[in-house]
């Protein structure tokens, strides 16, 4: 298995809510097939009906809870001011803020939203993680490579 | 927003156990701070204990459920054979295969499986979908836009 990933694809209940929610923040995407592809980098955003996706995984659609998917997205930016920035968008384009921007002890800054669908994201600024100018993100070496 | 994703962070019960997973499928992480860091082209997948991955996120942990996250990772190939290579090396690294691999009314050839902790991954080919050398992906012009 090579180490990338192709598709995140995230299950939604209203489509047209969910593109718009993400074409509010800028992005812009594809509808075909009840489907809405954005380019992300070198992978791609997909947005799809819940239930569809969990019958492609063969999984069963559990209730929904009002808590957490058990994964999170991360959207990094270069400075503490774009944090607060994009969490202001998000929430204007219909987000609900689950964390407030705050430093961490780790020193970055961050807070975090969910999409319309729950999905949560989180936005750091952190110094320790560099940003290429294409927006690539490069893991630093940390030291503790076996 | 810049249309693009930093880190992809998997909440998950037993960190060593999903290290072992994706590094079982040749996948290379470092660890610190009870934290696993994957590059993952232009990303990072992180591993992170779950309850610390919701809290971050402002989130209560719902009970996990047996069913689906709502949302999935996919891994796209280069051929069919791949596909069915893949589903098995995951297999025998300890997934669950939720479905095997057939062929899609729309021409690719896709299976899942969850890894340790639930997360849905699909695997496929789509020669719809380009992939570079380096492995990224491309969406196609779908003639839809806007």
């Amino acid at each position: 298995m090579e180490q990338r990933i192709s598709l995140i694809t995230l299950g939604v209940r209203d489509l047209p809510r969910a593109r718009a929610f993400y074409e509010a923040l800028g992005w812009r995407g594809q509808e075909v097939e009840e489907t809405v592809f954005f380019q992300a980098g070198g992978l791609g955003l997909v947005l799809w009906g819940r239930d569809k996706l969990a019958a492609d995984c063969g999984l069963a659609d559990a209730k929904p809870t009002s808590g957490f998917d058990g994964m999170a997205l991360a959207h990094n930016v270069r400075s503490p001011d774009e944090v607060d920035a994009l969490l202001a968008a998000a929430e204007r384009a219909g987000a609900t803020i689950t964390k407030p921007a705050a430093m961490s002890d780790l020193g970055f800054y961050s807070g975090a939203f969910t999409d319309p669908d729950g999905h949560a994201w989180e936005v750091a600024h952190n110094p320790g993680f560099p940003l290429a100018p294409d927006g690539s993100l490069t893991i630093p070496e940390f030291g503790t490579r076996p």
